[in-house]
């Protein structure tokens, strides 16, 4: 609050103006849990269980063979490679407009192993507060998430009110196409753009175009984000970090999925916050 | 104004909400003139020149050495390889903010040939006041360009009141680095995505993620742009016409930069409006 009030203050030396007040807001883990797994990589297990029969080599190849036989482990030791075999196969090779619809039906269905409900519940009810306080006074808030960008945009404006031209994200090719006089985008097999790492700053290059003053974000895969953005004067940046067990989940150092190290140790030097899910949230999610 | 009043009045069975009157435009022909050649092409040209003394290989290489000649038939006819070979030579190899200062240099400095005027003063004067009729009425303005997007952000805000988020264009790849503990964006000579002909509805779908309600171009590199927004129900599609040769230039199915061929045959029988610059405006530019 000391950091808006600073940056809105008209005369104050570090006003910024609105058209300025940029903050950016990683995805999974920021705005919404992504525990035991990020959940689009849950809707990625889900599908490809769903279009099993209709792919019988899966019973054979890894790593959809461990997906199906719901062996994470492996799954998890196939790596980057793995994890992209499987998003292909399940993004890719039908229309944006299709494969909203197919995200649109699982985020309707799917529900949470741990709390029982729908993913679109499992955002952070401080965080919702936190745009809607940002968005009072006059910043625009973006996603860079490291997800897809098509995914994120399902939901973006219901759930975080957030539209769809403010979400930047992971990407796969899209092929212009005219069937039957129709104009359709067919998704591709091949991916396009990762949004994470340095892929973060590349991404809010891309898309935005302008540097954030403010990023939030919960693992090392926002570091050079919140480097960036470091770079304005005045800046702010938070680390969200996930110490409860109890009402989310507990994890940073050693996580396969939102790991925080590099973040936590250079947070107090970079002048980074981090706030303690247990200790300065009330609450987590809105239904506790 | 048909349009634009049955879209916004609540209760026409054609009302658009606010959130999804998405209006994009091209920008080389349709916001500012683009002849004798696109106003970013003269701006390369300019910079070979500039660049000239530090690159004595450019007196034999084509297509550098046509350039430094003035030569614009063999520079032609080097062709679209010709024109990536000379972008990259002079659009890469610079942070994004040393890109953003030559540019804006020359964008000070620079004298249009026939009108010996600012390039930001050919900007056209029904275009503006139709960027600010349809931002009156709640409608968000995008442009959707086939010209680089780092090169039009530095003057989409001054010149059309459009933020560099809401600038869509061709790039090439950036590669975040930290130099002296400073985080940057450093150019590489290397094309990312070309914004242009079927990358125009790709580009829309990636950078904005849902489909326009208007569109206005030039072109026949505008046709999928406007082919995707027609699919939207109710859309507004509008072709400028360059023939008007006393106030600006007179192009069209012939031309080098901006060709219009295929539009104009299928506009009647798309619904798409062709506005002849000569007849339909009272002015071209502000200072006429």
């Amino acid at each position: 609050m000391n950091f808006v009030t600073v940056v809105t203050k008209n005369g104050s030396p570090e006003f910024v103006p609105p058209a300025a007040r940029i903050a950016v807001f990683d995805n999974d883990g920021t705005l919404w849990a992504e525990q035991p797994f990020y959940f689009q990589g849950l809707f990625v297990f889900d599908r490809i269980r769903s279009l099993a029969p209709q792919h019988p080599e899966w019973k054979v190849d890894q790593p959809f063979k461990a997906v199906l036989e719901n062996d994470l482990k492996t799954v998890a030791a196939a790596g980057m490679q793995g994890l992209i075999e499987l998003v292909l196969a399940t993004h890719a090779n039908m229309t944006t407009e299709e494969f909203e619809s197919v995200v649109k039906d699982w985020l309707a269905t799917a529900r949470h192993p741990k709390f029982n409900k729908s993913y679109t519940d499992l955002v952070f009810q401080p965080m919702l507060e936190l745009l809607a306080y940002l968005r009072a006074n006059d910043f625009k808030t973006f996603i860079v998430s490291g997800g897809g960008i098509e995914f994120v945009r399902v939901f973006s404006q219901t759930v975080y009110g957030i539209p769809p031209e403010q979400v930047i994200g992971s990407s796969i090719s899209t092929r212009f196409e005219v069937q039957n006089g129709k104009p359709i985008l067919v998704r591709e097999p091949k991916v396009d753009f990762v949004d994470d790492q340095e892929g973060k700053p590349v991404g809010i290059n891309k898309f935005l175009g302008r540097r954030p003053i403010a990023a939030f974000g919960n693992s090392d895969g926002d570091f050079q984000m919140l480097e960036w953005t470091s770079a304005s004067n005045p800046f702010f940046a938070l680390i969200i970090h996930h110490d409860d067990d109890l009402r989310e989940f507990a994890y940073d150092r050693a996580s396969a999925a939102g790991r925080l190290d590099r973040c936590l140790d250079e947070a107090p030097k970079r002048g980074w916050l981090v706030a303690s899910m247990k200790k300065d949230w009330n609450r987590v999610f809105s239904f506790q």
